[in-house]
């Protein structure tokens, strides 16, 4: 005899489809559905749907878009663009409330490991936006890995002949980190990118 | 300005009433769900609402079930009946496919103190099937907490002077763990529950 009833079986099956959920984890949240209201689990299904059909991406940088732009290209103007691997890093940078430039979200690094070349991201539309003008600085904020680093050298290699100022940010220790627990790539690249005071 | 769009910022907040499940956790699910395909995302969404709209409880017993009678109840013909708080219950007793009787869902246990009496739950239901005749014995199996003790106290009240066995599953330290590591309370009632060999 199967011991969940198919309809639970089956919402079970999509919820341990979600990152770090295992069985255990879906069966909790399975159950939690079956006891909401109706009303609760429709507006739960409708949330996802609608992420589906009104979530975009913006046609100037790539961030997550309701309608075709986006707005942060909406609502500034500014010299500087922000290059990062994806619309959730936009999140990221937008909620520290610091940077007041625009976006550009690549979709991807260059990983020739997994067949990924510079083709397959969106480089070409951040070259136009660059030749349209009005950009001063590009600030390369993928991530501090293999991929991340070949990727912000390439673009750094295609814009920097253009006589655009390319940056890249800062890797280091940890604020608040003891130098003792901090990772020995981390310290190193401390100690590379130190400034003179 | 905001930081997520509508959409993704109303997933993030139903995914957030999920039991366990933070602001973190939440966007890392809703970020899943954007970059699946929207076949994935109607399968799952129609999943929450199957959920809803096929699982009923089972008319004999109390059971989740699809249509009015459960699986157990429509399989198996047994005269014990294994009484448990919630249907949830019934599938942690069906994965240990050791118990070969049917079951009683109480929906809840009886607390004072939350204002659930005993006429809240399930116990009319259970008597009903006792009187129809063919129950040798009751098992009670809800939880060993105050509630889940006081509602088998409650239940054996009234079924044993109809003469039916009435049993309670066994209370101890869990199969593997150390003495040294047992909770206390469990210790002591390895120690009262303890049995010739």
């Amino acid at each position: 005899m199967k011991v969940y009833i198919e309809p639970i079986g089956k919402l079970i099956n999509e919820f341990s489809k979600l990152p770090g959920v295992g069985a255990k984890t879906a069966q909790r949240f399975a159950y939690k559905v079956v006891n909401m209201s109706k009303e609760d689990a429709k507006s739960f299904a409708d949330a996802i749907m609608s992420v589906k059909n009104n979530v975009h991406y913006c046609k100037i940088c790539g961030n997550f878009s309701e309608g075709d732009i986006c707005d942060v290209c909406k609502n500034r103007q500014s010299d500087v663009i922000c290059v990062v691997k994806e619309p959730k890093d936009v999140i990221a940078i937008e909620k520290l409330n610091e940077f007041n430039g625009t976006y550009h979200v690549l979709h991807g690094t260059i990983s020739p490991m997994d067949g990924i070349g510079p083709n397959d991201i969106n480089i070409k539309g951040l070259l136009e936006r660059i030749s349209n003008g009005g950009v001063t600085e590009v600030i390369m904020a993928t991530n501090p890995d293999v991929e991340g680093e070949a990727t912000a050298m390439y673009i750094t290699g295609l814009i920097k002949p253009l006589g655009i100022k390319v940056t890249r940010i800062a890797h280091g220790i940890p604020v608040g980190t003891d130098l003792e627990y901090a990772d020995e790539v981390s310290l190193a690249r401390a100690f590379v990118d130190r400034k003179t005071l």
